[in-house]
């Protein structure tokens, strides 16, 4: 076995409460250092489990399980920072060790960019406002942008074959510390073994069809190399923007584990700077990968400081919201230098990706008249507007080379826009959509020449049969590039569940290849996520992502499913609980029904009570089989397994001796 | 227009409060009578809307929406019955006056059969439990069986060529309403039209592959006739017991609206009586099609009688739970007789189908062995349980052909169980499972051989990409009978929210032709649902089912997403709530934001504000495009969209000028 790692580790606070500080039940923050990379650190949750406890009185330990962790140092206890001074600058010596970028004075900031055409009148409006508008208090270091002549995005590297601590990190980070495991056991893995797992292509015959065009190319083990070429080739993106050094590294691509992305953001009728920090901290607590900031309104630039220097995910943004914001809503008095200004401020400040509507083009705006909802994306119907007001091309469109060059120089990854996407099932799959879709497609390849990292956004509403055709083409004119949609929702007719309706399609598209997965909160189409809500969507997305990269049979990913179900089949209701998305409502749900410490010991529970468990008699049989020469060790599994597929195969006959 | 259906309605109660009696939102209770059957009447709810007001001042109104409605009587506000007499016997004249079935004494109730060794004893518990003994005080009808020599079942009257009013109540329910908006309509409904709908199968490219050895047959119009006809071919059932007469008529067949099942049930630890009549009620209110009373423990007998005297839908049990109960608990004492004889007093009583573990043979149980969680299903584990302890064949699979004799007699339906259904992620379509789905088909078509109506049922815990394998399996080796799974959930990690893991998966399987699918509430794997959990188990599950049912084109389904998504793009606030799911949960989600009544007419809601709104800004957008001549109707948007197409078949080159 090979010493692949080193771990240290913080002191463990079992039983915390479900607060935004302080980690999960039975859980600690562990730091994984890959093999050879002394200097990086990549953290981990380690949920630490209890023995199993025989019926035969023998106790065997059960390894602890090490999850992805996306809380950043507000997961690990022994970080003593608090939201006015922000987070270290995890990358800060990476970004200035490659010797090409340079720090700049950058732009000064004006009232307008937080909604006030004046600073006096910026100090009127918060001494009578519940949202005043308070800057923040931490370090502001100047900005750094390119400075050799190149683009210092991680797609130039992975091009120029440089491996970046960037990619390093993500390697071990993807893998969430199964290698060891894989070193330390054999290769066969039987069902009951902690490293089973289904691959996600073992029965070519039933895989969605677009898999034959393009296949799934998911390694047993993530290696800094992969992490590259994968860069490299366009289909992943590590979104980076060396101004905002805070950033965890993580990376969206389908051959990667499938990430979700939190939108948080105040608007012009509700909540404050304060509530928007603490959304994305307890948003990145329960797992969400990155988190857009769409606040409208007042103070949207000092709430993004706020956010980005507390931020252990990518941010990404619309940056059209600002600039709408800065012509007092009146899309027809948008222009480029407007939006361009808005582009430098925002890259500047950090922002790690860009949603970019430049695909929704003159032409198209009219195939959405006689659609059920017409255009639902705020960022569509602005540039729409636009469109049609000067009926010239999209400015974005017409522009897209310059801004390709401003996000090159940070590493602003773009997220191109859907901007006529459909928002209800009629509208799904139509000549608008898809017209956007090619453009989309066009738009990349130009980012790519620019040596920029790209996205697609995609939809929106889609009934179940016509989500696989989005993905597939998708993946044919947009290049491979990483695909990141919002749900899809698989019906219009549950306002209130529509992190359900959107999580069926979100895991079925994640599944087909869909690399990051926008949540929905219950509030969509009705209001302002309040933080349960939030909770609640990202929850949802969890198990949309999960279920997806168990489909796709990422290596990383079965392994939790496992260890879950060993701990249910052998009623260690603690360990069921810790393992799970979300222990504290698991624990209450119990709970409710069998409040006594004893019942948690118990072998059995409330639905079926003392004398009727069905695991219990499980167990029995298993007792019985193993008592009675059935064995339980592999080889005779598959002996039975083998005398089952002959008898069907001998047309059902039944066979009176096994 | 042919006039197609007369209707009767019942008040309005609008706005009335979630409690289980009184109908929803803007809701009243019609029936439908369809041509040439005045006797009949096929009860729909119909919710109002409010008109369009266009911003020009024109007013147009909105037809009303009629939606599926399984709350019986229960749910008409003239129906002044109580629980304690029970619903009226809808179909009690249907059954007479097929001239097939008689009244006979029947079997008398024994102590046993609710868990008591003698009255004395029944007596003594109640008086000091608070689960007591409660008979049903009601008319107490005597049984009827068939008595002409034939089975007395669906399947054998579509076999003769008989429609039975079941079937023609059916065809109506199943067309929602909407033959007389086709009627009036032309066959062209482009996609801002109440009746445009996406077919299940316009794009073949993208269809399952299991699609192509097993189409979907799905009409523009169900009728009577079809409704025979699938009945015949054993693709379909109705599950009607003779001795359920309250039953309203519905059918379970991949061919027709997907359906759910909620299961209620008390059991040893928890719940009384009153709770899962109540239950009951409850489910159906929200939209179970069947229920599943699995009730263990004391008092089956009685619980069970008060649930099939209220209950609108068909009622399923597994007859072994209650046997088990006989023998207190021990299943190798288990006999045949026991079996035989609680099969008979359920059959008696009016359960309308049976789960019956007839599959798990002997050979299949040391395949579990090293399973990650062996056997869960309580079924599968008494029944090898049994079979290991007397190294015997399952009794149920020896007298399989006595079952069927019984089951034809009464027309209850069988639900042949899956007693090794996997329980973890790992043990998916292992050879225990598949080993047992062959055997269900074998027993399949033995029952249908004694005239007997039959689904399958199905898993369990499957990720995503092993789904469609289990879909096609069934249809294939059981002989295209309906499918009946339980989720499948689609990963173990999230206990808590097993309501959306599992309905990820039952949405899909739904798509590729389940026929009806079993709820999992979020209390699943931790305790016993109560109120709150059936209604969030329901809705979740309603989402799923309405999901496969756009997927599958069924004619019935997307009218109502259209008449949403119409009523959200007009701000029609009130309209939005009330044709959803779940009016009061979407209601007070958008007053948490925005109360004041005068919100709901707003043209904007708390996501943008006032001043941004998407939806604003499109309606100005299809206003701009009427006023400068690219027209709304659909002629000149078919011309836009060729004129996209040919603009993408070029390789996408600019077109300067549309």
């Amino acid at each position: 076995m090979k010493n692949h790692t080193q771990e240290t580790a913080a002191p463990s606070t079992p039983h915390d409460s479900p607060s935004t500080n302080g980690t999960l039940p039975s859980s600690r923050r562990v730091y994984i250092t890959p093999e050879g990379n002394p200097e990086l650190k990549v953290p981990m949750r380690e949920i630490t489990l209890s023995p199993t406890k025989r019926l035969d009185g023998t106790i065997e330990e059960n390894a602890p399980v090490k999850v992805y962790d996306t809380s950043g140092p507000w997961g690990d206890p022994d970080f003593k920072g608090d939201v006015t001074q922000g987070l270290p600058p995890l990358r800060a010596d990476w970004i200035r060790s490659r010797d090409d970028v340079e720090e700049y004075e950058g732009r000064q900031t004006k009232p307008i960019d937080n909604g006030y055409l004046s600073q006096k009148q910026a100090e009127q409006a918060s001494a009578s406002d519940r949202n005043r508008l308070e800057e923040f208090p931490g370090l502001r270091r100047k900005p750094l942008k390119a400075s050799a002549g190149h683009p210092v995005t991680q797609l130039w590297y992975a091009r120029q074959g440089i491996i970046t601590p960037e990619m390093e990190y993500i390697a071990a980070r993807e893998n969430q510390g199964i290698e060891a495991m894989q070193d330390k056991a054999g290769s066969s893995h039987p069902r009951n073994s902690m490293l089973h797992r289904h691959t996600g292509v073992e029965d070519q015959e039933w895989q969605p069809r677009l898999f034959s065009q393009f296949p799934q190319r998911i390694p047993s083990r993530i290696t800094p190399e992969f992490v590259r070429d994968e860069v490299a080739a366009g289909r992943a993106i590590i979104p980076a923007n060396v101004n905002h050094p805070e950033c965890e590294p993580m990376i969206i691509g389908r051959n990667f584990l499938v990430k979700i992305n939190a939108n948080i953001g105040n608007s012009a009728v509700a909540s404050s700077i304060h509530e928007e920090v603490e959304k994305m901290r307890w948003a990145t607590k329960w797992g969400a990968d990155t988190v857009m900031d769409l606040s409208t309104g007042r103070n949207i630039h000092a709430t993004r400081e706020w956010i980005l220097r507390n931020s252990p995910v990518p941010i990404g943004t619309v940056p059209i919201y600002q600039a709408l914001e800065k012509v007092n809503g009146r899309a027809e008095e948008l222009t480029w230098e407007i939006y361009r200004d808005t582009l430098i401020e925002q890259a500047e400040q950090g922002v790690d990706y860009f949603t970019i509507h430049a695909g929704v083009l003159l032409r198209f705006v009219p195939l959405t008249a006689s659609r059920a909802t017409g255009i639902v994306s705020r960022g569509g119907s602005i540039l729409a507007k636009w469109c049609l007001a000067h009926h010239k091309e999209n400015f974005l469109y017409t522009h897209w080379d310059e801004i390709c060059e401003i996000c090159a120089a940070y590493d602003v990854s773009f997220s191109i826009g859907d901007g006529l996407r459909p928002g209800a099932i009629a509208d799904a799959n139509d000549a608008a959509q898809f017209g956007e879709l090619e453009v989309q497609g066009e738009l990349t390849r130009r980012a790519w020449a620019h040596g920029c990292q790209v996205m697609n956004e995609g939809p929106g509403h889609v009934p179940m049969h016509m989500i696989e055709e989005n993905m597939a083409r998708q993946l044919e004119w947009c290049g491979e590039a990483p695909f990141y949609t919002l749900g899809p929702l698989t019906t219009d007719i549950a306002p209130g569940y529509d992190h359900i309706t959107s999580g069926i399609g979100a895991a079925m598209i994640g599944w087909y290849g869909c690399a990051m997965l926008c949540y929905v909160t219950p509030k969509e189409h009705l209001g302002l996520p309040d933080r349960q809500d939030v909770k609640d969507g990202v929850i949802a997305y969890k198990i949309a992502a999960h279920a997806a990269d168990l489909a796709k049979g990422h290596p990383g990913a079965q392994y939790r499913d496992n260890a879950i179900s060993k701990a249910r089949f052998e009623f260690r209701w603690e360990d069921q609980f810790n393992l799970s998305l979300d222990p504290q409502t698991a624990r209450s749900y119990h709970d409710e029904t069998l409040p006594q410490e004893g019942a948690k010991q118990a072998h059995f529970c409330s639905m079926c009570g003392p004398h009727f468990c069905s695991m219990r008699i499980s167990e029995d049989v298993r007792k019985y089989a193993a008592e009675n020469g059935y064995g339980t060790d592999e080889a005779i599994t598959r002996g039975m397994e083998e005398k089952a597929r002959e008898f069907r195969e001998s047309g059902g006959e039944v066979v009176t001796r096994v």
